[in-house]
């Protein structure tokens, strides 16, 4: 039994900007970057997001946002601190940090991150949504805030988002 | 620490029915409201579905489902009413609603819902499917349904669908 | 109250194999079935999907993976034995399968299978992903592998990719 986590390549890395034309559809993606200060935490890319969107007035289409690491989430919720605090809570009852998983175990597993509990929490909460576009900006609901999930921080994150649709 | 939570806001709200064609490839989106009458419900939106992708005549693409509230998911799963039992006591084990919430501590959030378990509850569901279209019809297996979990009925619930491909 | 579940029917299945082209907009979908051995089981389906979208040399999209099945689900983690042994026990520990389900109570339920705990597992991880493309290739982290969970096997289960874009 292998120690070590296979490696995915492609022949060419993700390409910083990258763009598609044709018969009046766009596609357009670029990697955003977000530092992180603590183990947990959970950062409001809602803005960013949107921003990103308005800058290719876009009419109608998708925008898909992706995080390129294993132990970093995507997803929608309510941005309050109170219930911030209780997300990271919950994040933590449901997966103890200090269990016997074998992740953590240097007689199985050569990752010296020791963050078996990082890999199930984002399990859970998953690596990516895929919204709507609509009158040129993101389909979203008056208290729902596109929201990144740090799970075993600090890092540096690299997200790809991409649009594609209708101008 | 702020008590409130921070709003989504386009520059303009999401239109009833939104088109856009280019090049033989047709994006169309339109609101669905589901109302639900009781707390946690499940509520199957697979004719529903199915009928506004018929109403197309779009032979291949992609269809969108997007719940605009952070308290109402949508999930795929069978349709059974002792499945459905099942699926309501799991969430309601999971996340205990009584627990000391501090979205539901009025010292730390300006939210009357008391609804943190909602929350969370949704964090485990998720709150958009993006479905397949094939030959005219959304591509589904034998015992798959299109489920909506309201978590903080009863309330009228707002879905975005949105539909995506070649005619 | 119904012991049976609801049937899905489309007025005719999913074809093997289907495509649509229109103004430089290509939309390509395939079914792909994977074998089972064990009741619990992940499969790393990284390599297939690579392969199967470098065929299409399309440069810019989405590609859509989508599990035909209610208790089979995708998701994206690390694949080294030793996780993938916690991601089992997690599974496990999180829905206990002798709990009193009411799915697999033949007084309510008419499914043999007493898979109450593979649906609640799949609710937990979802059924589909959607992928971008760009440069021709997946889009996807160093440690991020395409995953599927077998949650009530051994089974022949059924895959639906759909590769949506430009080339």
């Amino acid at each position: 039994m292998s120690k070590s986590s296979t490696v995915t390549a492609r022949e060419r890395p993700v390409e910083e900007v990258a763009t598609a034309n044709a018969g009046g559809l766009t596609i357009h993606g670029e990697t955003l970057v977000v530092h992180t200060e603590e183990r947990i935490e959970l950062v409001d890319l809602t803005n960013d997001v949107m921003e990103f969107v308005r800058r290719f007035s876009m009419r109608e289409g998708l925008v898909s946002l992706w995080s390129m690491h294993t132990t970093c989430s995507l997803f929608i919720n309510e941005f309050q601190t109170a219930l911030l605090i209780d997300i990271k809570r919950f994040l933590e009852e449901m997966v103890a940090r200090d269990a016997d998983w074998l992740h953590n175990n240097p007689e199985h597993s050569d990752c010296d991150r020791m963050n078996a509990d990082s890999h199930l929490r984002a399990l859970l909460l998953g690596h990516n949504l895929t919204l709507q576009v609509s009158g040129g900006e993101v389909v979203l609901g008056q208290w729902q805030r596109i929201l990144m999930a740090e799970l075993d921080g600090p890092r540096a994150r690299s997200l790809r988002i991409q649009i594609f649709g209708i101008s």
